[in-house]
């Protein structure tokens, strides 16, 4: 298993690449990984470079503020499109990065490209749960796509049953619609034009979720448009925030809440942990031709290598082919 | 000041509701409450009529579960219906109800009748601010409309800022577009729409918020469509009760933690508060030609009496004469 990294993308790239590509190749020892990049800048972070890590060297770089289709299209050597381009000519099973999401979207259709009859790919986070099952609700479309058909929102359920049963052994996954209530008649045009293709579709359909059924796992794969599950996902990330910075407020207005607020530092930790999604390491890009996977862009090195962990099993499990062979059924 | 109140809707109605309106009949000399409904339930919950509330009898109901537009068309004497009429009829100057949210959505339109120039009216409720100043986010639409227009929005952020004005006393109130970034290229089809048309309003626009920045009180008012502002704002709640019912479980798992809990005790009570919608006291159906106001289905007399605060508030301040004035002025 080859897995193409681009070195140089995230607020913290090139150090917290390297440093958790290393600390991936170290552990698993059936990957090879390909660290895509400026050599000398790469070096510099890994002063032993494991067997089963080789460098790629390129100079150039796509920025942040840099308008993704046209970067993608004219920066030809940079760090992304070159690691999207071993993975479209086999010389790498998989790419990830933690640069410009916009410009991994088009590097992924552009160079990469689509599995046929895939119309629009969807970037497919894991929200935790916090109650409930604990084992986290793939969300798609989180933010590939700002609009969406009803057609799309039907290949994301799709993409996302195949993912839940092949990354995650979840052999009959529950598939719930994003809306705001449970009842069949709600919603806007899009998820009421979506709710009989789904309904029809071969998945476990469980009909219309609200926001909060997410955080309790009512359902393994929740499917909405990237405008709305972004909208949800940063509400409910968040209130979390604002919560916990109130508390911590609450927890130092005078020495007995210090004290409560010692007692508690475990408690909290683990619930705060719960809440966390970096845990699961970045988003598949589902509906693109070879694995690419979108690190957050403020990724630290233990990120880096939670991502590497997913690519490889996603590798493992044979994600893209399974997606591939379920779209081609359904036509 | 006359304020017809929907004696028969709601979860707790009629006794909620009655208590509420004596609660509130007695605080307020100046206004008198007509309570609509059924004369002998409403006694039962009253057995001293304060001298500035009245009863107009009527016995039939709009369930919750009944077709909003339908049963708004044929139960003519239904406590909702009636209570509408008496708008539209000037024997009332503001009604309140706490029934189903369609038949209400549906008595504003086809009873009350939309203000001259408004293509849709928009519930708006007062989001709490956790962080910031403290005095809310008006959030509008929040669920009257599942889709709207970049003009339906436009109008939205028109009357929400008329309302900020007149009725909180808000001189150049902040007008802020709900969106996944805050980059001008950001969003959807439609929030890209939107965004020129509130840039060249007459109005204080800030610019695209994210969901974040609701809690931290960023802008005064929200501008969203129903059915994201409804995803947003069950996000927001939901990660808030989740986030409390497992600070409960943490704080009663050893002798220690429950020791601790009792200390913080005021303070998360303090913090719960904060975060409680219910204080506010309804939302406003913007755009409608007399004052509708919407009380949650689970009100509580507090709520209620919450409610009629708001409503004797907005008729002091004259709230749709102001919103009547400012959209055809902009004709």
């Amino acid at each position: 298993m080859r897995i193409a990294i681009d070195a140089m993308g995230g607020d913290f790239a090139p150090k917290a690449i390297v440093e958790g590509a290393v600390m991936a190749a170290k552990e698993w020892q059936d990957i090879e990984i390909i660290l895509v990049g400026d050599k000398v800048q790469i070096e510099a972070f890994m002063p032993v470079k494991p067997a089963n890590i080789t460098i790629h060297h390129t100079d150039d770089v796509i920025e942040a503020e840099d308008e993704p289709v046209k970067a993608v299209r004219r920066k030809k050597n940079a760090s992304m499109v070159v690691a999207g381009r071993l993975v479209k000519e086999k010389q790498a099973d998989a790419m990830i990065s933690a640069g410009n999401s916009g410009a991994l979207m088009a590097t992924g259709l552009l160079i990469v490209g689509r599995i046929a009859g895939i119309e629009r790919p969807a970037f497919a986070p894991m929200i935790p749960t916090i109650q409930g099952t604990g084992h986290g609700v793939l969300c798609l479309d989180l933010g590939a796509n700002m609009d969406a058909s009803a057609e799309n929102l039907l290949q994301y359920a799709i993409m996302g049953s195949v993912y839940r049963k092949t990354v995650d052994g979840i052999a009959n996954p529950r598939v719930g619609l994003l809306n705001v209530g449970v009842e069949t008649i709600k919603g806007n045009e899009l998820v009421r034009a979506a709710f009989p293709l789904l309904s029809e579709a071969p998945i476990n359909f469980i009909g219309n979720v609200e926001a909060l059924d997410v955080l309790n796992g009512k359902c393994d794969i929740l499917v909405c448009d990237g405008f709305v599950g972004n909208i949800m996902l940063k509400s409910l990330e968040g209130a979390i925030s604002v919560i916990f910075a109130e508390l911590r407020t609450e927890m130092t207005s005078s020495f007995l809440a210090k004290m409560a607020g010692l007692i508690l530092k475990p408690g909290l930790r683990r619930l705060k942990r719960k809440a966390d999604s970096s845990e699961y390491g970045g988003a598949g890009m589902l509906g693109v031709d070879g694995l690419v996977i979108k690190c957050h862009g403020a990724s630290n090195a233990t990120a880096v290598r939670s991502s590497v962990r997913l690519a490889r099993h996603a590798l493992k499990n044979n994600l893209v082919q399974a997606i591939s062979t379920e779209i081609s059924n359904g036509k």
